[in-house]
């Protein structure tokens, strides 16, 4: 017997392998299936962990990502997942597997952005590895913090009514992935054309101006510490919340089914940068699909009781975009002229074969 | 500027990379030195966390290891990092990268592995997360565990006079290895010089029997909670611990260093298993440069007051192999014949490429 993983795909496949596993200890609260586990060591403060893997040629690609923005990326991307719980983040600890290309300057850049990431979050690393790698990159941060006991916000709390918010706004990364992708296959056939060495040397750099924020959003992405500041602050408790790694729309799947509840969300209160609309513009592409659908935004989407409406609404970089619906209604997009359009999971892997 | 990383070494590079990082969150106990990070957290317990990084062709090889031993290997030698500081293991996070060559089922089998192992050292797995590679397999596991306030054990607490002991038997995994790469070899040149389908189809599979001990330590290592329960049992505090999965030569070399002393140890009381000896001969290799720095044995190598003496006596396997010296006598061991010979931390990366 040989099922090939493409017939359960990335999800099914974890789904697949964790869902049987129970937990035994009472130092376990909340194992598989959020952002971060939830571990009870402490009386006051609930733990949280989270992991990830980034693989060169999957996740990056060195061609165009200096290692500094990598190590500050792979932070983030791992505060975020702590931000997503409602929790502060502390410590990470990093493992890196090197093959023989790589030199000692390149893991000093590494690291020099590992550091100011986590700098600028108050964290600490407290673990660092290295090993030997046959082929490229391999990288490995855990990040741990910590939440008041009882206040770690899950993906399953959202209820009917609820208002559904996003932080900052979206599609602005993958439209620089976009980008990066288009110059660099326009660099890789100059050289490939180039006869002669006056030609090659003739070769420019691609001209990035008035797209800067394209390609910060994809290559120094920020974890929003500030919004679980301010909801601390405003004295909100969100009902759910994730990051928006994977999309809008599938993660919105993903609350909406753990939580047993549908969602109407409205076109055009999608917060899109200027800077996006006019890539997707340029590129051909559908603007709201690349925000529902881009990922890599990691932004905070959350829900709150529509008691706190007026509360929202003085958050600084939050948008309300929508309610959350009872289950039958399921997942919908509600488009600029009013026609009901279903939400699927389309997230970044599947739009990146197309 | 680029320095190959091979000039430092990855002992060398991890130091360089890590050795000005400094911690700032009052929940960070210790970071980077040893075999966990220790994390306050709460008043009664402190929590030990630690990460590894495992990659195909590096850490483990396919030709003959099954995923479920892999699965399991790669959980113990994690919760064995936990045990190393004095701590039991609650939880782990797991992260695989895999290329398309892996089915369903070989997952079934890398997780029916893990959680035999996490089922008998009472562990939950509270992550896991499947990515795609585009070579082999990677495997991260983070393990997290627990231990009495301030009671972890470190590598620096040794002092002159204490004494050295190590539990079960050393260099069987490394002579598990040099069986499996030879046998492997065998098998390949078989295939390779065979002409016809009639000769493929004889290529026997190797007879291991007499040999099971060292394929079960190269394949299905044990972490030693039974020892952490003896020791807690007998109201024995080591001094200092850490496991031994580079050689014992290079961990007590870090003991050593990290508590500023020196030690002697004596070949004769160096444990080492029949099936070890046997294979050794047979391989033509120093028996006690296996034993020194084969590796991958999993054991504890622990330092305990010298008052401690006849409580250490009763521990079942645990064996009494040297003490700890002044700093200026350095590292070395005593032969058989009397003879003083420097230890080195020549480490399990080192006599692999030979």
């Amino acid at each position: 017997m040989s099922t090939e993983i493409s017939t359960l795909g990335e999800f099914g496949l974890i789904k697949h392998l964790t869902e049987h596993i129970e937990t035994i200890n009472p130092e376990t609260s909340y194992g598989i299936g959020d952002d971060c586990a939830v571990l009870n060591y402490s009386n006051e403060k609930d733990l949280l962990v989270t992991t990830d893997l980034l693989m060169e040629g999957v996740h990056f690609d060195l061609t165009y990502m200096p290692l500094k923005h990598l190590g500050y990326k792979a932070a983030m991307v791992n505060l975020s997942d702590i931000y997503a719980m409602g929790g502060m983040p502390k410590q990470i600890t990093v493992s890196l597997a090197l093959s023989k290309r790589f030199s000692v300057e390149d893991m000093e850049d590494f690291y020099a952005g590992l550091r100011l990431a986590c700098d600028a979050h108050q964290v600490d690393i407290v673990g660092g590895d290295t090993t030997s790698s046959r082929t490229g990159l391999a990288i490995s941060i855990t990040a741990i913090g910590e939440v008041e006991k009882g206040k770690a916000i899950y993906r399953n709390g959202a209820k009917e009514t609820d208002l559904i918010c996003v932080t900052g706004d979206l599609g602005a990364a993958y439209m620089g992935f976009q980008l990066l992708e288009r110059e660099k296959e326009v660099y890789y056939n100059q050289i490939e054309t180039a006869k002669t060495d006056a030609e090659r040397m003739a070769i420019s750099q691609p001209d990035f101006s008035g797209r800067e924020y394209l390609l910060e959003r994809q290559m120094k992405p920020e974890a929003r510490r500030d919004i679980i500041l301010q909801l601390r602050e405003a004295g909100i408790q969100p009902t759910s919340m994730m990051d928006i790694s994977d999309g809008l729309s599938s993660e919105l799947i993903h609350i909406c089914t753990q939580s047993h509840c549908g969602c109407r969300i409205y076109e055009e209160r999608i917060p899109i940068d200027y800077q996006t609309a006019v890539m997707a513009e340029e590129m051909n592409m559908n603007l709201t699909t690349a925000a529902l659908n881009g990922g890599e935004d990691y932004e905070l989407l959350f829900t709150v009781p529509i008691a706190d409406h007026d509360k929202v609404e003085q958050l600084k970089d939050v948008k309300l975009i929508g309610h959350i619906t009872k289950e039958s209604l399921g997942c919908a997009l509600i488009t600029r002229d009013s026609a009901e359009f279903t939400l699927k999971a389309q997230g970044w892997e599947a739009l990146k074969e197309k």
